[in-house]
Formats: C-alpha cells, sequence, structure tokens
C-alpha cells in the first residue's frame, strides 16, 4: 500500500486574497462632502490605502486594518453629523476584477475579527452574508451551512434577528461591525470567495 | 428499453420564489425623512407592499412591480433632492427568512426586466450580483459563468466597467437600474436564489 501526502499548499496574503471594502457614508441631514472630507480626515496615517468615485470609498489592506478604518471613519462621521446611514461592502477570496482565480491547494489562513473600539453610538444593521461557494466534483457547495455558522458567531457579539433577505443587528456601533467582520472572517475559513454586505444606521433618532 | 418520463414540477409565483428588494434612500444634502416621505407619497397605487425600519424600506411583489417602484421612488427622490444615493437589494429564489427552501424540480419562469422610464437623470451604479449556486452532485455550481452572462445582458443597457469587487454601471437612472434588473432576473432563469446589491449615486455634481 502506498501513501500519498499531500503537500499543503502556498498560505495566501491578504492581497492574494484580494481582500477589501467599499464603503459609502451619508450623514441623514447635511453636507454629504462635508462629512466625508472631515471624517475620513480623522483616519490619516491608519494602514489602509483608499480611492473614492462618486459612489464608494475602496479601501484596501489587511482584513484588521480594513475593519478598523471603517469603524473609525463611520464613528467619526456619526461625531460630526449625528444621524449616518453607511453601506459596507467587505470581499475576501476574489482578487480578481472579473475571474476570482485561486490556487485549488490553497491554505485559508484563519484570521480572528479585530476588536473594535466601543463607540457609544447605538447602530442597527442589515447583514447579508454571500459565501460564494460553487461546490466540487462530489462535494456540493453548501452556502446555507456557512450563513448558518456566521449567524451564530454574530449573535456572539450583537443583538441579532431574522428579517426578510437579511439579519439585522443590533447594539453599539462596534458590536455591529464587529459582528460583521467576524461573521465574514468565520464563514472565509472554509470558503474561499466571501463577501458582506451591510447597510447600517448609527445614531437614528428614535422612532416615534 | 423503459423511458423515465419526468413530469415537470410547480411553476413557481413571486410569491413562491420571495422575489422582493430593499432599498435605502439618502439625499446627499437635505434631510432624509422629508425627502424619503415626499418621495413614497409620490409612489401611492403602486402594485406593492412596502414596509419601512430604520434602516431600510422593504418592497414584495412581482418581480416587474418591485423594479418599477424602486426606479419611480428613487427618481422622485432626486427631483426632490437633486442629489441621492440609493442602495438597493434585489431577492429572488428565498423565501423564507433563514432557510431557502424550493421544491428541486420547481420550474424558474423566466421574467423579462420591465422597460423602465427614462428620467433624464444621470447615475453612477457600483453593482454586484450573487448567484448562489451550490451546485448538485456531480454538477458543481458555477457562479461566476452567471455573472459574466448577467454582466454580458448589462452591457446591452448602460455603459459597463469593471472595478474591484463591482461593476461599475453610467448612464440613465433607468439605463442603470434597468441593467441592474436585466442581469439579476437572466441569473434566475438558471439559478435559483440570486440576489443583486447595487449602490447607485443619481444627480451627483460633476468631480471637479
Amino acid at each position: 500500500m502506498s501513501t500519498v501526502t499531500s503537500t499543503p499548499g502556498p498560505t495566501l496574503t491578504p492581497t492574494d486574497l484580494g481582500v477589501g471594502a467599499r464603503l459609502t457614508l451619508l450623514p441623514a441631514d447635511g453636507d454629504l462632502v462635508d462629512v466625508l472630507g472631515r471624517a475620513l480626515a480623522t483616519a490619516d496615517g491608519m494602514r489602509v490605502e483608499i480611492g473614492s468615485d462618486e459612489v464608494s470609498t475602496l479601501v484596501r489592506g489587511a482584513e484588521d486594518d480594513v475593519l478598523l478604518f471603517v469603524h473609525h471613519v463611520i464613528a467619526a462621521a456619526a461625531r460630526v453629523a449625528g444621524h449616518v446611514v453607511a453601506h459596507v461592502h467587505l470581499s475576501r477570496g476574489c482578487p480578481g476584477e472579473v475571474a476570482c482565480g485561486l490556487p485549488d491547494d490553497a491554505v485559508l489562513a484563519y484570521v480572528d475579527a479585530p476588536e473594535l473600539p466601543a463607540t457609544g453610538l447605538r447602530a442597527a444593521a442589515h447583514w447579508a452574508l454571500y459565501p460564494l461557494d460553487d461546490g466540487r466534483p462530489g462535494h456540493p457547495g453548501d452556502h446555507m451551512r456557512a450563513i448558518e455558522q456566521a449567524v451564530a458567531v454574530a449573535r456572539t457579539r450583537a443583538t441579532v434577528s431574522s428579517e426578510r433577505f437579511v439579519t439585522r443587528l443590533d447594539g453599539d456601533l462596534a458590536e455591529v461591525l464587529g459582528a460583521v467582520a467576524a461573521g465574514w472572517l468565520a464563514a472565509g475559513r472554509h470558503v474561499r470567495h466571501v463577501v458582506a454586505h451591510a447597510t447600517v444606521s448609527v445614531g437614528s433618532p428614535p422612532r416615534r
């Protein structure tokens, strides 16, 4: 009987994995350009590369740096403007713009979600996670299982409730974004290409 | 030799398929509650069910009615407020809140994207499509193929360019949302559960 030894493939860096975010941020009442400019200015020196067009700001870097930046900028904008709404789009595992090629034997290193500093700002989010798992011959994908696992992880961070098409998260902004981050990275443990979308309302006045 | 006749399964209605949208809409400068209230008031009598919380408005109905409503409300808000940013989340094929059960033999009826009336409003969107195709034993999923087909369909409707994590769409708001809709419905021809996200900036002032 012969033994086949499989050599583990390369461990992928955040750059190999195409890690990054797109952030769109709007004040509920006030001037977008002013609020965004002031919020971004407070993030000088953070370890990310950014670039903006009229729709969103692209944020590139390692997982924890991207998440710390997104958290910092949303909190800063809410402190400037009171009530802000952000759309956060996190991506990992699709390094190209169109194709998503990764070596088949690549090792998906597990990355812990960073501890985001508490803000004192109340947030509510509609969160959706997309583990883009095609499966392999003899091994169908199971994106719902990865979603259920991520929701279980999110429950340890924020208040979770089910809504149509999304999971609602409530808590301090740090808890809400921490739950989004932890769910995204938990799914990325087993699935190469995982995307999360969250629309986050911060500092909304209580409903009358 | 025996012949196995397979009986086609039930043809699914929009309700069976859990068709709907979530819409978050913000003016770039102005009061959110005022703008959203005025925009929604112009949509009275449209054939959808809506319900809002502080994060988004849930829109339920048939595919064309949902898309006509989303288009109408974004255009109305841009006419009130000038520059608005919307996040549009379209879903089809996951009728439950957590589980996505559909009969295995269910027929996916093809639905054409509706003709959205031209607005004269310039729009730019960051669009992402998620065909959540797990594959089956002996038949792996191929979500990138469904995405490439949808992008080809979008090219017939709007100006398309590749960006990191998203496809950028430019044109009249009707062309941009028409491209999002047509790509979503094209992917839904072969994949049961298809989600589209688009962040759309309408009436943005030219960049200085």
